[in-house]
C-alpha cells in the first residue's frame, strides 16, 4: 500500500517540526548560556537547519502532493483543516524565494546588531541605512507574499504573525480604543492620584523571587518536570509543549515586575502544553497565531493574576517568601496595597513597561507608524519626528531622545513588520475570552481565589489551548465567547477594575 | 558555471555537520539540563535530525558526485584527503539500510535504559536478552560493513570509533601490555606501599571546586569566551569547536577526582578547538579518531597535569582555593604528597577509577571479551564468569558481583561494541606524543611549571590538532613521533613515573 499524498504531508510537515524545534532549543540555548564568542557559530547551525525545513516545505513535489491531497475525499474534518494550515504555510515559504530569504536574514542579523549599539547611543542615523535596507527586502517579501494571498503588501506582512488577519478589522478594533481610551486613562489618573500605592522595601534576593515564581507557576498548572524556569536578558518562553523553557531576569529592588513576567510567559507556556496532543508537529496542532498566543499571557496575567482574588491568595506566600529579608507585616504588604501596585496606571515612554490602561495606545502609534511607512506615507528618515508627535496625540508624554523613542522595541530593527497589533488584539481578547469563561464556569474566580487553577485551565484547554489551529483566530474566539473579537469587553474590564470603588 | 562534484560534496557534507551539531548540542541539554518529562519527546527530535543528515549523506546522488569527484584531476591534497573521508563515512552509512538503523536505534535505547536499572540491582539476567538482541543486530551492522571494507567483522565495528583500527596490530599492543604490566604493577605497588599519600581534610565547597576547575581550564588554554563548564551525572566533552560544553560532577569529600576530570575533558576540548579551522564542517576537518582523541585527553590529564612540574605549580593555587574551609598548611597539602595522591595505583574493579598504570588491564580484557562473543567463542550468558577468570588474571582481582563486574560500563549495553580499545590506544598515543613533543621543544616542561600551556598547545596544534583527518592514524603519530604507535614509551614512561626514585 502505498502512502496517500495527504499523508506524505503529514510526515513532511512533521519532519520539519521537529526540526524547527531542535532549532528552537538551540535558540533558548543561544539567549540563556551560550558563550558570548559562539554567536557566529551558532548563526550557521541555525541557518542550516532552517535551510532544511525551508527545502522540505518547497521542494517541487509539494504542490503536486497539496494538490491531490486537495482531492482527497476522505479526509476527515481536521485532516481536511491540517490541509488547509499546510497550505497556508507553503504559500508563505513559496512566495519568497532563496536568494530573498538569505538577504533578507543577512539583513536582519546586520541591522539587528546596528541597533543594539544604535539604542543605547539613542543614535536613530547610526541605525537609518540598515533599517531602510531591511524594510525594502521586508516589503519586497510583502509583495510577493501580497500577490500570492490576494491581500494588501501589510496584511500580508501580518499574516506571517496572526494568520487571517486583515487591517480593515484592525482599523476598526484601534479606531474604537483610541476613541475612548485618552479620557479614560485620565479619569483613571484622577481616580489614583489620590490613593498612592505604598512601596515594599527591599532587598529581594534573587533565589527568594525565583521561589516564589516556581510556586506560582506550579499554582498556576506549569510543570516542571516538562519545563524550567531560568535567567535571560529579554524574558521569553520557548521550547516544545513537552519542554517548556520560561525565562525571566531579577531586579532586587523590586519583585513584583519580574514574577508578573513570569506569570505572563507561563500563560503563554500552558496554551502550548495544552495545545491538542494528537496533532503535535502538524500545523493544526501548532498555536493559532500571535494575538491568541498573546491573549493567553494576558489572560493568565492581566485578568487572573493582577486580579483581586489571586493577589489574596498570593500575598500571604508574598510575605512569607521574603519575611526573613525585610518587614513584611507592615500595610504595605497586605493584598489590597499589593493589588493598588499591581493596577498603577500611569503615562510612560516605554511600552514593556507600561500598564494595561495605556498599553494599547503604545501599540495603535506603531501600527500607525509602520502602516504608513509600508504604504509610502512616511519615510524612515521621518519616524523620529512622527514617533514624538504621535506619542503626544496618543499618550500625552514625549520622549526626550529616541532612545526612550523610536528605538526601543528591537521588531522593526529584526524584520518584524506588521507583528505590533497583535499585541493589543492579544489584549482585547483575553477580556473577551477571561470574561466567557467565568461566566460559563463559575468556578473559575473562586479557583483562583484558592489557588486552584484547574477549572480556568479546563475550560481553555476545551475552548481555545485543545483546538490547536483548527479554525481561524475569528471563528475560535466567536465559538469561545459568542461575540466576535471587540473591544467592549476589555473596556468594561477597564472600567470595572480601575474605575470602581 | 556549474558546481563540480566535489564541491557539491563539500555543500553537503556542510550541511549534514551544521545539523549533527545540532544534535551534539541537544545532547548536551538532555545530559546537563532537561526536565525529566521531557526525554521521549527529546527522543524524537534528535531522530529527526539523525535521518536529516542520514539521507543527505545516503541519497543516491552522492555515490555519482563520489565517482565524478574521484575522476576530478584539479582536486588538492586535502581536497583528495578530504574526498577518502567523505567515502569512509558514505560506506560506512550506506552499508545499514534504513530498517537496521531504525531497529538499532530502538534496541540501543530500549537496552540501555534496561541496564540503568540492571545494574544498582547487580541483575545481569534482566538487562540479558535485550543486549543479546542488540549484540545481534550490531554484528548484523558489523557483518553489511565487514562486506563493504573488506575486513572483519571486529575490525568492521572498531572502523565505526577507529578510522582503520585493525585488531592484528592491537593484538600486537595489547600482548605486549598484558606480558610487562602484570610484574610492573606488582613492583610498582611494593613501591608505593612503604610511602601512602597523607589524606587530604574536606569538605570541598562545589563553588571553590569549580572556581579552581576554571582557573586551571584557563591554565591549559581552554576560553570560556567559547565553552562552559558544567555539571552532569557522567562527564563529558560535547559542543562545537566554537562552542565547547564539559562537564563534571563534584564530590564534596573529595576534590582531587573531580578535578583531574575536568583537565582530561580539557585535553578533548583544546583538540577540537585547534582542528583546522579552514576546514570547519568537512570531515577532513574533523578529529581523527577516537583513539587520537583519547590521547589528546590523556596527554592533558596523565602526561601533562599529573606530572611534578604540574602539580608544584597547581598545589599553591589549591591551597589558596580550599584555604577558608580547610586547613591547608600542613604536609598533605605540599607538592610532593598531590604528587603522590594524583600518581597512586591500586587494583581496582572499576575501569573509570583505574590509575594509569592498571587501565590497560581493565580495557584489554573487555576487548578479548567483545572479540570471543563477536566471533562465536564466547555466549553473551557466560560473560559475568568470564570476567571474573579475566579480572583475576589480569589484575588479580575479581568483583563480588556483576554491579562492579561486567555490568559496569555502558558501551555494550547501548550498543558500543569496538569502541574499548581506543582508551588504551589513546594511552600509548599520549605517552608517545607528549614524549616526542618535550623532546623537539625543549620549553614544554618548563612551561608546564610556570603555568603557561602556549609551547605545549603550539606543537600540538603543529603536529596533531591542526592536521584533523588529513593523515590516518598510524601516519599521524608516525609523522609526529618519528615511529609507529608502540608501547616502549608508555612503559618507560610508567617506570620513571612509578619506579625512580
Amino acid at each position: 500500500m502505498t502512502a496517500t499524498a495527504y499523508s506524505q504531508l503529514e510526515d513532511r510537515f512533521r519532519r520539519a517540526s521537529l526540526v524547527g524545534d531542535a532549532a528552537g532549543f538551540l535558540g533558548w540555548d543561544a539567549q540563556v548560556l551560550m558563550p558570548e564568542g559562539s554567536a557566529q557559530s551558532r548563526a550557521e547551525i541555525s541557518a542550516a537547519l532552517q535551510l532544511v525545513t525551508h527545502e522540505a516545505l518547497t521542494a517541487p513535489e509539494v504542490a503536486d502532493l497539496l494538490e491531490a491531497a486537495g482531492e482527497d475525499s476522505s479526509l476527515d474534518a481536521w485532516q481536511t483543516a491540517n490541509l488547509r494550515e499546510m497550505r497556508r504555510r507553503w504559500v508563505h515559504k513559496t512566495a519568497v524565494d532563496a536568494r530573498l530569504v538569505e538577504a533578507m536574514a543577512r539583513a536582519e542579523s546586520a541591522c539587528e546588531m546596528a541597533w543594539r549599539a544604535a539604542r543605547p547611543a539613542s543614535d536613530f542615523k547610526a541605525v537609518l541605512p540598515l533599517t531602510e535596507e531591511l524594510l525594502r527586502l521586508s516589503m519586497e517579501a510583502g509583495e510577493a507574499k501580497a500577490a500570492a494571498l490576494d491581500v494588501s503588501v501589510y496584511d500580508a506582512l501580518l499574516d506571517q504573525f496572526e494568520p487571517g488577519g486583515r487591517s480593515a478589522d484592525i482599523d476598526l478594533l484601534f479606531d474604537d480604543l483610541a476613541g475612548f481610551l485618552p479620557d479614560l486613562t485620565q479619569q483613571v489618573l484622577d481616580h489614583q492620584a489620590s490613593n498612592p500605592p505604598l512601596p515594599l522595601d527591599g532587598p529581594f534576593a534573587v533565589d527568594r523571587q525565583r521561589d516564589l515564581g516556581v510556586r506560582l507557576m506550579e499554582v498556576l498548572g506549569f510543570d516542571f518536570t516538562r519545563g524550567r524556569l531560568d535567567v535571560s536578558l529579554h524574558p521569553f518562553c520557548g521550547g516544545t509543549p513537552d519542554d517548556l523553557r520560561i525565562t525571566t531576569r531579577y531586579d532586587t529592588d523590586d519583585f513584583t515586575s519580574a514574577l508578573m513576567g513570569v506569570l505572563h510567559e507561563t500563560g503563554h507556556a500552558l496554551y502550548e502544553k495544552q495545545l491538542p496532543e494528537d496533532w503535535r508537529h502538524q500545523p493544526i496542532g501548532s498555536a493559532r497565531g500571535m494575538a491568541v498566543h498573546e491573549s493567553q499571557s494576558l489572560l493568565m496575567e492581566m485578568q487572573a493574576c493582577r486580579s483581586s482574588e489571586f493577589l489574596d491568595f498570593a500575598a500571604p506566600l508574598m510575605r512569607e517568601t521574603f519575611a526573613a529579608g525585610s518587614d513584611t507585616s507592615g500595610p504595605a504588604w497586605r493584598a489590597e496595597n499589593l493589588t493598588r501596585i499591581y493596577t498603577r496606571v500611569a503615562r510612560s515612554l516605554i511600552r514593556v513597561d507600561a500598564d494595561e490602561v495605556t498599553y494599547p495606545a503604545h501599540v495603535i502609534l506603531r501600527y500607525r507608524l509602520e502602516r504608513a511607512m509600508i504604504g509610502g506615507d512616511l519615510r524612515l528618515a521621518d519616524l523620529p519626528g512622527a514617533w514624538r508627535e504621535g506619542m503626544d496625540e496618543l499618550l500625552g508624554v514625549t520622549p526626550p531622545d529616541d532612545r526612550l523613542g523610536c528605538l526601543q522595541d528591537i521588531h522593526w530593527y529584526s524584520g518584524a513588520w506588521g507583528y505590533f497589533p497583535t499585541y493589543t488584539l492579544g489584549a482585547l481578547a483575553a477580556a473577551q475570552i477571561f470574561d466567557a469563561a467565568t461566566r460559563a464556569e463559575p468556578d473559575i474566580l473562586p479557583g483562583i481565589a484558592r489557588g486552584d487553577f484547574t477549572p480556568l485551565l479546563g475550560w481553555l484547554a476545551t475552548h481555545i489551548h485543545g483546538r490547536g489551529s483548527f479554525l481561524s483566530t475569528g471563528d475560535l474566539i466567536e465559538e469561545a465567547t459568542g461575540a466576535p473579537l471587540g473591544a467592549e469587553v476589555f473596556r468594561a474590564h477597564l472600567e470595572r477594575r480601575y474605575l470602581a470603588k
